[in-house]
């Protein structure tokens, strides 16, 4: 298939590498043109615009930080001269979001790319670096039922777990869902651990009988092991994780929807940040909350 | 073996009845004496003090509510005429705790008994009324090694997963932190399941893809299950979860360690149980954070 992927960062990278080594054509773009060199060394066609690569390709795949520089890549910056997918795209093309971005935004882009008959599925992932190398990544999926089937075979490339959650912009609810209980997590099982140290008990004996229980979780697993080891190399950086709840909490701002545990998790997550140790996994939490009660 | 049960309640029943049917003569004694009928029945011997149990059995067991509780029937209150354990248990007896309360005042308990020859364990469980019915326990274990070995095969009876913590009050700290972090994540998937609605996106299937990657737990599985029913049958009741992080904050405020996130959890817990829903299943903080944001 003339695939097109744009945004070359450590998860665009091994996953355009991924679909690449597939056997489909492809065709990148990076802000920065030595992010590419991997790529093109591996046969994939380097270009100098967005645009250039949705002319070469029928699905075009997107991999950015934030908001806004999916919107700016997909449609076009309404005051610059038109670089954009949308400028490049034909008609009965499909443009794949897997960035992880604002709901809203997704779904008027959208809007915007049907009523230029191109589909549009947003499909951020989960399951960190690791997960796009060994294309084992969770892809959580908004958007028309026959676009999912179309898309199916590229996302078996990339992911283990794929599930179509409903329409546009569910799949960027069903990433920011995950942020939350990752985040909330994170601080309890920290809180935990922390507790058993200042009460003088082993933390690492209280972690081995709290997975046998509804304490459980993958968090308590992996990053509790972090927490022990004072090791929080990413994993997932926490500056990413304060991005995904930043855009969530604007989201539940717009919706009117209370989420305290949500907002007191991202005020762990800018202390981190604020401290400049925004690229440590965000199981560093744990040293924000233990910094609270060191004498 | 001779054993004695104090505390003959939801969990204290069942449990005093596997260690009945394990073969073991069980001296029993409850406040409310018609709680030992189904015991008495089986062929426990019904008594009416603490001491009168002490005096029959080797190892006598006590499940009871709060810290006051279990203080009171094992060293008896200071101004009564003594019928507590201590007053009948003989030397190298020894006394099991299986409820939960405060590390530090067990602790001092587990001091008293040392200088009269008593050993003492702290073994507070997680699992639930199902868990204690079924033998199948998680038992979180403080004291010393020799007594917990003595101990192991009546634990065996009553568990599936027994963990030495460390010394006295180990098991206290343990079973605390399992509350911290159950309390946290039922929070944390509550948000998120309670965002997934107000954004329009159906939470049954947001829990399915969550539980393929970070964000998966046992409360996810079980509690987030909960959560769409709407069905807040316990499970373990919300008053009792708000009562474990009482207990657990007064140690924290003992350390000199701040807990914000349990601290706000609590809340949650208050809110429930002054609304009069303190026997409802404690994944009902999803109720009380749907109230927040109610139109």
């Amino acid at each position: 298939m003339r695939l097109g992927f744009i945004g070359l960062g450590i998860m665009g990278r091994p996953m355009a590498l991924n679909l690449l080594q597939a056997g489909h054509s492809l065709a990148i773009y990076a802000r920065r043109p030595e992010a590419m060199e991997p790529l093109t060394q591996a046969g994939a066609l380097g270009c100098s615009t967005p645009a250039e690569v949705a002319r070469q390709a029928d699905i075009c795949f997107t991999m950015l930080t934030d908001t806004s520089d999916v919107e700016a890549v997909v449609l076009g910056a309404a005051d610059s001269d038109d670089q954009s997918i949308l400028a490049g795209i034909q008609r009965g093309g499909m443009v794949i979001d897997m960035s992880t971005i604002a709901a809203s935004v997704t779904r008027r882009i959208a809007a915007r790319l049907e009523e230029a008959g191109v589909m549009m599925l947003d499909a951020p992932v989960s399951g960190g670096e690791q997960g796009a190398i060994d294309g084992t990544l969770s892809i959580m999926v908004g958007g028309p039922e026959a676009a999912v089937e179309r898309a199916r075979p590229l996302f078996e490339v990339l992911g283990q777990r794929i599930v179509h959650v409903g329409a546009a912009g569910a799949g960027q609810v069903c990433k920011a869902c995950n942020q939350v209980v990752v985040a909330q997590t994170i601080a309890g099982v920290a809180e935990a651990l922390l507790f058993a140290q200042a009460a003088g008990v082993d933390p690492g004996k209280v972690r081995e009988a709290l997975l046998g229980g509804f304490a459980n979780s993958r968090i308590l697993e992996v990053h509790g092991k972090r927490m022990l080891d004072e090791d929080f190399n990413p994993g997932f950086k926490a500056s990413l994780h304060q991005k995904d709840l930043r855009i969530l909490l604007e989201g539940a701002y717009e919706l009117g929807l209370a989420m305290p545990g949500t907002a007191q998790a991202q005020q762990w997550l800018n202390a981190l940040v604020g401290q400049g140790e925004g690229d440590l996994d965000s199981a560093a939490i744990y040293r924000v909350l233990k910094q609270l009660s060191r004498s």
